[in-house]
């Protein structure tokens, strides 16, 4: 089969390689999309801390068994089921997490080796391009459970790449207030109709903000989104660490003894659980329009090393893998 | 009446000085105790974010009110009652705080004047001096809200001081298992009967820690309580900020990406509001006995002075003044 494999860092290539080796409980997934993250960029640009080379990369997978020929999206973990964490109902936390398209191949191939507890079926109304974006959508939604949003609260979403958009669309859809900020102008104009289309404001548009947000969120990696991000916060407020930072200057204490002061909530967030990826299922059900918005095009394996500095100068929303 | 008043950084002086003035909502409490808070030492030797100078000490009081003759301990805050912070119940938080021994004059006095809504009745089978520290408990026993420590949960508390203690108190009374670590084996040797009695383990005197605590309690000010906590905590373990950090060191920005990775919760707490007052003397009426161990002495106004430093060098647990 063909795939995409990443050699070393920076080395991306296209190349023939045997189908995938089934392991017990595991099924062939013939996988029919998979759509390219924002960290697949940064995988081949600077490695990441659970990537294993070398790799096929790819974990916003849909397909079809090949056993069963029904449609899923893959969880792309593989728990082991029985650590204090899966026992939680934490298995994103496992300890002996090996994920697809990081510690084990994953979806830029033609066939995947799939564990059979990481399918999730799709619902026969959604079109395979939509469902695959199930993954980051559900890593949206587990940031906001790790933030506690509710009903009403005020959520300021600091970079208005497609994760951002997508944790607006999941504040919007749970009835909270989504605001957005990025330093650049050009790419929030890029997504307005989207963000017209769910209401989600841009918070240097709107009107002052007197005591500050309930939830931010960083959906970008640069640290003035958390040193920033907390004096956006109401006394109480809770910070989603969504994106972990890339600079690497320290963290100044005074922003630390805030957290103290002002009895703020600082809570990371990684990866997503497969109950949270059924339920962005049913957010991709009800928002198929407005998730198209997303979409920038629909491209072959060989086109994914082009497309990759385009994703990390933040100039393109989302490219999906058609096979 | 006489009066412990910081003039400035350094300087405590006892002098007369006249009653103090009752503001409409306000009552004359004939002060009886008042304990000393680790923090009035740190105000007299490098002062506190909260500080008005000049200024009578002293926010763990207990008293009589002059015109009713009932017995209270005093809500050491003074809040506007309509903010948002007010209205969700987070008094502690409120924009407009007036805090008794850091905005407005203390307990370090014959009398104070304080706010009617902030007067707690003392249950009657409970003596002053027990009673006096139903505000240092009552801060533990936010940490532990806002860190959402759970029956069952493994807790560890750095620092063997008298709030240390009392967080493990409160952490035993909510049936989580309490453990304690301090950089001072003198300091953990000093409450051993108080370890014994409320089953706080020692952290290095155990055996290993497989997968983590549930949570962290920081109840010292040095950074290591916040970069080795947050190492010391499970995947999705939660760590509470409950002191400020002294070290004027930044943080490294690998500690705040393990927050990220590691789906960790870091939650300040500042405070304690009337709610955890009561609740704290509760608790202090459950466990009399318990608290009688960490009264190092009973002491007049005048020698508060000559304790702070000891406080300081962490050579003391609590002083209690008798006026």
């Amino acid at each position: 089969m063909n795939s995409l494999q990443l050699e070393k860092i920076g080395s991306l290539k296209l190349k023939p390689s045997p189908l995938p080796e089934i392991s017990s409980g595991e099924i062939l997934l013939k996988v029919t999309h998979c759509a390219v993250c924002r960290t697949d960029a940064k995988m081949w640009e600077r490695g990441q801390r659970d990537l294993v080379l070398p790799r096929i990369l790819g974990h916003e997978i849909c397909g079809v068994s090949e056993q069963s020929k029904k449609r899923f999206v893959v969880w792309p973990g593989k728990a082991c089921g029985h650590c204090q964490q899966c026992r939680r109902g934490s298995e994103n936390l496992c300890r002996e997490m090996e994920i697809m398209g990081f510690h084990k191949d994953g979806g830029f191939a033609e066939y995947a080796a799939v564990p059979e507890s990481s399918l999730i079926p799709v619902p026969d109304d959604l079109a395979g391009n939509i469902a695959s974006l199930a993954e980051p959508l559900a890593c949206t939604l587990n940031a906001l459970e790790q933030a506690k949003v509710r009903k009403g609260d005020r959520v300021l979403i600091y970079g208005a790449g497609p994760v951002g958009l997508m944790a607006g669309l999941a504040a919007h859809a749970q009835k909270a207030f989504p605001f957005i900020k990025d330093i650049s102008p050009e790419k929030l104009r890029r997504s307005a109709d989207f963000q017209k289309q769910i209401r989600i404001e841009n918070a240097d548009a709107s009107p002052d903000n007197p005591g500050g947000f309930d939830v931010v969120i960083n959906a970008a990696p640069s640290q003035d989104t958390f040193l920033k991000g907390l004096s956006d916060l109401r006394h109480g407020g809770r910070f989603c660490l969504f994106s972990g930072l890339t600079d690497e200057s320290p963290v100044p204490v005074a922003v630390v003894n805030e957290i103290h002061y002002r009895q703020l909530q600082v809570t990371g967030a990684y990866g997503c659980t497969r109950l949270q990826m059924k339920n962005a299922l049913k957010l991709l059900s009800a928002y198929k329009d407005e998730m198209c918005l997303l979409i920038d095009d629909h491209i072959e394996l060989a086109q994914v090393p082009a497309v990759l500095p385009k994703i990390l100068e933040g100039q393109a929303l989302k490219f999906i893998v058609k096979l």
